[in-house]
């Protein structure tokens, strides 16, 4: 075996690890399990840091950039009026807080060229426009997908809530739809690596 | 010359043909400019559709997507409040109006992988965290780089307005300062691409 397969065998192995051991502690977002886990088992193929896409709310400070450790409340599913207000009115003092809507960001890795493109193939089948390979390295090609459903906007400020109750009800409403379509377009991605990734 | 660089040469002679009309056209956002400039007259390297980041209204319908001809206003540059205002304004009997702030999305094109990655690494250089290759194939290799700078949000429905005048002012003056940044960002890339790439 030549060295960048020993490479890739080895950083397959680490990632590996780690995604088992992320569900044993259940902190793996739901959705993107059963494609890691078919990831996991292939032979050329491994899947680092993803994400299935999230509603969060987000510190935000005065120069507009996120704070550190900034997430105020984060949500792997669809969220309820009620559960959403509860945490919004949590927040007192601060600068500002965010509502946002993140699309999937999933990380694959590869031992080669040709087989990362195999991902950007099973991603443009799926109609995922934002595909890229973003390491090209000897034994280590990662391939980045991105989806394109996005909502930010600031809900309050200096202990202020900035727009009206129903105003955030319609809000929560448009987020909710966008996840179901982002959560449809990974298991549709799924489907396809299913069958086209052995 | 090979096959793959003679393709190369055709796509990167109608690409740089399609950026000069632009120009001439007055077609091009004012801010890739200098960076499109650049790399047409490089020998390795073309740019093909690109955008500098921008604000935008846009009509959505009632299933959120984007409607046909879907851009009721877009301004590459900070927008003043009254001249949102009255785009907004206009705005009758449609479905929902959008504001948006979309950061840049620059294409790449090089003649192979090693290229390719020159593109990447100046990408890195900058801080700029999305950026990947999309296109890999003999004589065309494709870079697509994306800033991370967003908002997206509803202001209208049903020729109603769904937030106050004060809070439209609050986004607007965020996503006049968020572009600034993302202008910044793109300046200093093509400062990185001027030095790293020939």
């Amino acid at each position: 075996m030549d060295k960048a397969e020993t490479r890739f065998k080895m950083i397959k192995e680490r990632h590996k690890k780690t995604f088992l051991k992320a569900i044993e502690e259940r902190k793996a977002d739901k959705q993107i399990i059963p494609l890691c886990r078919y990831i996991a088992k292939t032979k050329k193929f491994f899947t680092s840091s993803s994400c299935a896409g999230r509603i969060i709310l987000l510190d935000i400070d005065s120069e507009g950039n996120k704070k550190e450790a900034a997430f105020h409340s984060k949500w792997h599913r669809k969220v309820k009026f009620n559960e959403l207000m509860k945490e919004i009115e949590k927040k007192q003092n601060e600068e500002e807080l965010w509502f946002k809507l993140d699309s999937f960001i999933l990380h694959f890795g590869s031992n080669n060229l040709e087989n990362a493109k195999k991902i950007l193939e099973a991603a443009g089948k799926t109609g995922i426009k934002r595909a890229g390979i973003m390491v090209a390295e000897e034994g280590k090609f990662i391939v980045e997908l991105i989806g394109t459903q996005t909502m930010a906007l600031p809900v309050k400020a200096k202990g202020k809530l900035l727009v009206e109750e129903e105003y955030l009800k319609k809000i929560l409403e448009k987020a909710n739809k966008k996840l179901e379509k982002n959560y449809f377009q990974l298991k549709k991605f799924t489907g396809i690596v299913k069958k086209t990734i052995k």
